[in-house]
């Protein structure tokens, strides 16, 4: 069982920025994300575009922001528990929470900070029957560790950045890489698609389009694809096969966690954006109230509201003080300490 | 008479990323502030000192940060009265609001948001009966334009960063400086208190503590002061004085505009942070409400949320559609455009 303070579902923008504003309390936070890596949205749906309306940032990369973001509230030394999705919440006799991942992980604390965005991102699987049989078995979603795929054979399917993406990586990890899209048009960066057209005519990827994966071979792991083309059936021999056909959001078990839903958000009041269940708060884009804006920057106010609002609860005779960061420095969980320069006080003589 | 859409009374942060908001939604605004540059309390109070905890920027002196918001709204073109203290307001027939500044410039706008912070920045004066008569001429307690000091001889007193720093930059410009303390100690950066006594001792600023200065000399122009040390009065002919003893932030005239006002601060809603007046806003250090946190970002998200409720306000037929800016990128109101690579959909043969 893990314990923490403050215990967030979803590592995007807002989710990390929180680990932070607890972090001036000396609450501790750990991060559950169904995804395998921190930075929601910004980090797998458009890491290498620009945002603009960042204020102070007048323009930053998304995947560039999360990284400021994990670097902002690194010495805070968050937990991390990826790649699993929240499933179920129980509140326990002292008042405080556990909540299970579909991997069975267990986490306690007494507070929950809901930061799940538009929801848990699953991804998108090619239709045929007996794929849920090889999950984990040769068949992946994501790409979480490229190393595994050192001089194997690997077909990746889909085309769109991720499909080329991890073509273009994997060409010089992987003994042989093909990738399979139904149309012979990819829509990617300009670089990307470039980049996989070079490797095609160097034979270091093995391009197949129009053409799906229509059925998957094996006994206890892949061995083989059935690659349909023009009607045309063909056995293709592999040890992975990765389709990445993008990840559609949803809310998920989170639903039937007894808080008020509404258009698949979770109806907050706006004093500390406190759920209908005490203790449990929802930040960030999976909120709603009149007049809600899912933009970045709101998730950041809304986190530090809720900070000082799980601190009150957890604190309740303490009094509250709001220190500036710029006065009283940063005391980080690890003995770091960032701070001002302090103005000296000496004679001119 | 200056017309626009949004009239901003505060160049602190919160008014200068309104221009921005704004702007993303093509409205316009200009922004009055008493100081003569814009960045509010952060390039007033501590320019050179690092914040923490703006999201996705670790570590970021005040007064960068100031730049960067000045850049992220230049492209839609504000507005500046700098140097001005909004005085009156008065309703118009139409709705519309005219705002007045102490120095008679008029302001007209539909929609009024007071960023005003802590209130008007308002220099400490040292107490000579008589400098008022002086004030503009030959007093000043703010260096607009150190070009002004050239081959000029100037008396600076004051004990801390600003008199330290302004000594430091004029012993350049000006052809005598005297720096003028009634302590022997002097309080500011490090760097700055050690220049200032290399300076000294290479005979480029006079240093006279502890001491101050008792009465001001003069036509119509000053011409001299009184210097009081150890109960001895001596007359320094000289052609500026300029007491830089900080600047104290006061409501001010705003606390007669007929607002709710507690402690100090403008009650808002937290819908859209619009105070009892309909059309009058106020945003950032300057509003109060239950959970108010005087945070700099908190005053960003209730830019934003102003700025949607004031679009709705002047268009109230238009539909509301939030855009991203990674998404439709920014149009200037000076034709500039920026936006995000747009994906290519491209065959690989
Ligand atoms: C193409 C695009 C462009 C955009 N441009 C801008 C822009 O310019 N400016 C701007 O402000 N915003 C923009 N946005 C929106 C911005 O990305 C979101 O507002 C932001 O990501 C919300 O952050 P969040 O942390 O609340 O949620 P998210 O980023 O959605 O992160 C939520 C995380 O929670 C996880 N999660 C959810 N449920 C569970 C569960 N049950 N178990 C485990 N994990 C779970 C998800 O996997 C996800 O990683 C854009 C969005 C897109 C798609
Ligand atoms: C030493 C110090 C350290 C700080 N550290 C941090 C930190 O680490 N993090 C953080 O988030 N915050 C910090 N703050 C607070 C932060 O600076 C404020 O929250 C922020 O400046 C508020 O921005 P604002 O735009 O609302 O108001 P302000 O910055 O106060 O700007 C308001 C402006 O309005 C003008 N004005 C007011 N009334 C009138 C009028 N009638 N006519 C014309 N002009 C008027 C004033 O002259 C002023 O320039 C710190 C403050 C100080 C003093």
């Amino acid at each position: 069982m893990i314990h923490t303070d403050i215990l967030i579902i979803g590592a995007g923008p807002t989710g990390l920025f929180t680990v932070f504003e607890a972090g001036l309390l000396k609450l501790k936070c750990h991060l559950i994300d169904a995804l395998p890596q921190p930075g929601g949205q910004c980090s797998e749906l458009y890491p290498k575009k620009p945002i603009y309306d960042i204020p102070g940032l007048p323009e930053i990369l998304a995947g560039d922001l999360t990284k400021n973001l994990l670097e902002q509230g690194k010495q805070f030394q968050p937990g991390f528990t990826l790649g699993e999705r929240a499933e179920t919440i129980e509140k326990q006799v002292d008042g405080s929470f556990v909540v299970t991942t579909n991997k069975g992980t267990q986490h306690q604390a007494p507070i929950v900070a809901i930061a799940g965005g538009l929801g848990s991102f699953e991804p998108r699987k090619p239709l045929i029957d007996t794929i849920g049989n090889f999950e984990d078995k040769g068949v992946a979603y994501f790409i979480k560790n490229p190393e595994r795929y050192r001089n194997k054979r690997v077909v990746i399917s889909g085309g769109g950045d991720s499909a080329l993406d991890w073509s273009i990586f994997l060409a010089d990890i992987a003994s042989e890489v093909t990738l399979i899209h139904r149309r012979n048009e990819f829509r990617g960066a300009l670089d990307s698609v470039e980049r996989v057209q070079e490797l095609k005519l160097l034979g270091k990827i093995n391009v197949i389009t129009p053409a799906e994966v229509t059925a998957i071979h094996g006994d206890n792991h892949v061995e083989a694809v059935t690659v349909t083309k023009d009607n045309q059936q063909t056995l293709l021999e592999t040890d992975y096969f990765i389709p990445l056909f993008g990840l559609s959001p949803k809310l998920g078990p989170i639903g039937n966690w007894g808080l008020d839903i509404e258009k698949n958000a979770i109806k907050v009041n706006t004093l500390d954006y406190q759920t209908n269940i005490p203790g449990i708060y929802a930040i960030g884009d999976v909120n709603t109230y009149e007049g809600k804006l899912k933009l970045i920057l709101c998730g950041f106010h809304e986190a530090t509201l809720m900070c000082q609002s799980a601190y009150k609860r957890l604190h309740p005779n303490k009094k509250f003080v709001l220190k500036y960061t710029t006065v009283s420095g940063i005391n980080g969980f690890d003995g770091s300490k960032k701070e001002a320069p302090k103005a000296v006080v000496k004679a001119i003589v």
